[in-house]
């Protein structure tokens, strides 16, 4: 397989069926077990690992494809850091209902696991209920906003240029406080996300989104560092609408060696369009 | 096994080891298969079905035997609905380091699965990086609260007075706005929760805690009803100081036929004990 290097993110994301080892009731049905072939494109990493939404959204690439549904809920716990490289997702149906499935999936590189990933994907039947309590982050306009990539790689010392040159996230100015070394003092971070030459933005490329910032508890003040994630949980709420997201992260509580990120992306029309937490380690440094 | 008719939560939770078959590396390593004996006690359900957060602990309760840790991080998808009667758990180690592991769980009744689990279990090292922006909900005292098993039945016509008789939760006056018919509007709710007799509440009774309140969606005004839980994820953040604890739940998106709703548990020492969110549907009537 080609290495990907200026892939976009459906072509660096793609998965390829190998086989399928029907269940009770055929290929759909409980116990069914989905193989594909993928590969960890390089470019998506942070100092050589790959991004954990990148990983999660090659899983969930395979779950989708599996149940033939996009994501509504997606686990992944993470279990080792993640080089570049071709991968196998092996992906077996927990429970296949009329509207809704349920999947786990197992991305496993030369013999070692990856990540394992628990998903619920389909679209809920909308009755109309509606309810919204909160708004998409105030930013300015894309274009006054900070390109992450010409800031991040000499201010942090972490070498992100690569994920960032196949992305066109745009920083609220605070978002990047760490950089400057005088942090706002609150984990908090916002931005514009986009793919490089404006690629649309599916479903599966929500799994990215969630982890695709540089961690909100750099801004508190603690010493930044590498903040592994342990589970990232997302939500799609609904398909985005063309054009950049608007994204806000923040962390509540540091304590105990772990810390929580939630996120909130919105699209263009003003929508919802995911929510995502992960618990992660406090950063090592 | 006898139906528990009155027993309290570990005795409700208890799993009985069946048999292990070991991974290639030994009964802790990945592969390894833990089977349990549980019951599905009576007297936990909402109108005859066991509450979502009880049968997440059976599942926990079994995870935590395998590896020995407490949770850390648990997400549970919901299958099918759970009437009491035994039960089998299954727990595949995924990963076992030195400090956390990981596992999935299912849980079996009469050859159909109720619920598939997957966790992270341990104790992070804590660097003592420490950073808090959040404070426990405002409540009155315990006893000036409302016990839920005094309203609910007549008030919103489902009868949950089985598992509120086996817990001793005491409501905010507020969080039951939508008993009186006159909702705040605020899709919030909050409350003190402890065991009955005063059980002392384990990491374990923490996954029960996230899901033992109505849904703070009650309280926006929209109509009540049934609301199936999707996918509830708890994320135990500290071992609980005795005493009852304080819980707050929102939701601030209900939209596309799912709403979130967040929760915030604390305990008498003012630490933030667990976080949970769950993705459901919304309310069916």
């Amino acid at each position: 397989m080609a290495s990907g290097k200026h892939a976009g993110f459906a072509a660096a994301t793609a998965v390829e069926l190998l086989d399928v080892a029907d269940g009770a009731g055929g290929p759909a049905s409980a116990g069914s077990v989905h193989r594909y072939r993928a590969e960890i494109h390089d470019g998506w990493d942070i100092g050589g690992n790959a991004n954990g939404g990148y990983v999660l959204a090659i899983a969930g690439r395979a779950m989708a494809a599996a149940m033939g549904r996009p994501p509504l809920s997606v686990t992944g716990h993470y279990l080792a850091p993640s080089p570049p490289g071709a991968c196998e997702v092996t992906v077996t149906t927990v429970r296949s209902g009329g509207r809704l499935g349920t999947c786990t999936a197992s991305l496993v590189q030369d013999g070692r696991e990856l990540i394992r990933v628990l998903g619920t994907f389909g679209t809920p039947v909308d009755n109309g209920h509606r309810y919204v309590a909160g708004e998409p982050p105030e930013l300015p306009p894309y274009r006054e906003c900070v390109a992450r990539s010409e800031v991040a790689p000499t201010g942090e010392g972490m070498p992100v240029a690569g994920l960032m040159d196949r992305l066109a996230v745009r920083m609220h100015p605070d978002a990047l406080s760490f950089v400057t070394g005088a942090p706002t003092g609150r984990a908090e971070t916002s931005g514009w996300f986009a793919f490089a030459q404006e690629e649309p933005i599916d479903e599966i490329g929500l799994l990215l989104v969630a982890d695709a910032m540089a961690p909100a508890v750099f801004n508190s003040g603690l010493p930044a560092g590498w903040v592994p994630t342990v589970e990232l949980t997302v939500h799609v709420r609904a398909r985005p609408a063309p054009g950049p997201l608007r994204c806000t992260f923040r962390t509540r509580f540091v304590a105990g060696g772990a810390l929580e990120e939630d996120g909130e992306v919105w699209d263009s029309a003003g929508q919802l369009v995911a929510q995502s937490r992960q618990l992660a380690l406090t950063p090592r440094h």
